[in-house]
């Protein structure tokens, strides 16, 4: 069984390509939720609808969140009424966040909501949260402490980042499917996904003990770069690395990694960082990484899964 | 200033004819809050919506309820995914219930909800819930206690009516609008809609001592009937006083409403039950009651001020 390790348009797309490659009982998408918040009074689940509908084929490819054939009535609606529209909520995607608000207020988990949202579009694929606990990814910038998605949404990214906490991280366990696939003795590959490492794969890291499980487990890790050529394929990773006083090169992904994974894919643009990254003492991949059609993320999640299956056989 | 009770389409259509007779300043609507319910983790509030949406003039008059074009696109996801679709909800009309429960949370009271959204839909007469505390009107039937919307959307009145309770009714507050209207000396005249009256004005006038302050009140009191040749123009009232052994009869209505009331507005087909009706003290009003147009709303609303000027007059 491989465990992939996803957040974002980069996470799901490469959950796509896994999910392509891999039978739905192979496969373990576990989903950061330091993104989620509750607006409207609506708990939302930002990276777990992105895995969600994209594994469903029924995600928006060109805005990257939300769903194909969307209809934006209610937010018309609610603009009118003077409410707050600085967090676009279609109408379709609208159940979602209803619906997993329901569950949650009749006190079912959010393992379970999303194990049940994701049978009722058909996703076959297991997905789940990394925890069932309350994580908020807080982001201190030059405005000052700002919530996620006041910062990724309402801001736009604009503030200058100066330090990332994930609140409520270090006291929260792993969801149910989580913490049993880090206790597998016969898990094949953890693949930490394309997806932002700040903000989507170190909220999952700073789960409680879940670094150090993965670092005790026999099964390679590979993560595969959301930098290439010095830029993020999608969102802020770039801009936030070099405001924290670090490059954003695939080194620096890897450095950022260093101690964890064994291995990294890159893309073709950087193979100039080959031998810069084994000297961290990692295994290195270069494929063309970007995810542009359903061909690319099957080739790419292939391309990890065979060298995590290298480092296994060494 | 005329103060007028209403609850549902009736009292909607009659609130607009209201409307278009009196100046903003002087008039006030009062409505029905024993049908609000949560809902999908909402607060629903129908009659106010209904009222709200008819002065508004974006009512969809077919339906009767909801805002008029209004999309489903919600409705199908939600379907989609298993959830509760019984009580439906379009995506427009879901931007006021969503930003009323923001409100609400946030520790507004129901009046202030509601005068915020009339403002924000161009309402210009004043509409007020009947109070700001939760009462809730309770079905008894055949089936065993139903809250009303289970009653009356999920099971579409058919379960037969055994009674009826107005749960907190007794111990609740009138809106602070609607207790200075009571308290009012210059009051001209009290208007019941033609709504029904066990299910849209029992509950307004089961708010703590309403009906004695309304009794006490020297402004005439005028009901226009809801029931029109033995039948409702609308809903279940025709359906439930039978169910309660009761007639339903223009009569009937008068009957209900006798000590509270100086006089009623009964429709040209009941012209009959004039004698009758005066025989319980009560001035009759014969005119064409089924409102149809604008112009419908507006003369029938006339002739129940008119009827109210002339009993002050006496």
């Amino acid at each position: 069984m491989i465990l992939a390790l996803a957040g974002g348009v980069g996470g799901a797309k490469l959950a796509c390509g896994l999910a392509m490659q891999l039978q739905p009982e192979r496969l373990l998408i576990v989903v950061n939720t330091g993104d989620d918040f509750v607006h409207l009074g609506l708990s939302i689940s930002p990276d777990l609808d992105t895995v969600m509908y994209w594994l469903a084929g029924i995600n928006d490819s060109t805005r990257g969140w939300g769903l194909t054939d969307e209809s934006w009535n209610f937010m018309a609606a609610l603009e009118q009424l003077g409410g707050l529209i600085w967090f676009k909520l279609g109408d379709r995607d609208l159940a979602t966040h209803i619906e997993r608000t329901r569950r949650l207020t009749c006190g079912q988990q959010l393992s379970e909501v999303t194990r049940f949202l994701c049978n009722k579009l058909g996703v076959r694929h297991r997905v789940a949260p990394m925890t069932d606990q309350a994580v908020r990814t807080i982001v201190y910038t030059d405005e000052g402490a700002l919530e996620f998605q006041h910062y990724f949404v309402r801001r736009q990214c604009a503030p200058h980042v100066r330090g990332l906490e994930y609140s409520g991280a270090s006291g929260a366990a792993p969801s149910t499917a989580f913490d049993k696939a880090l206790s597998r003795n016969d898990l094949e590959a953890i693949i930490i996904c394309p997806s932002n490492p700040l903000l989507s794969i170190d909220p999952i890291l700073a789960i409680e003990d879940v670094r150090g499980r993965i670092k005790r487990q026999h099964a390679p890790v590979v993560a595969v770069s959301p930098i290439v050529g010095g830029r993020a394929i999608k969102g802020p990773a770039a801009k936030i690395l070099t405001e924290l006083g670090r490059d954003p090169t695939a080194f620096e992904i890897a450095r950022h990694y260093a101690g964890l994974i064994d291995g990294i894919v890159i893309d073709e643009i950087d193979a100039e960082l080959r031998q810069k990254i084994e000297q961290l003492g990692l295994r290195v991949d270069i494929t063309a990484t970007v995810m542009k059609t359903r061909e690319d993320q099957s080739r790419l999640a292939a391309t990890a899964i065979q060298l995590a299956a290298h480092i296994r056989a060494l």
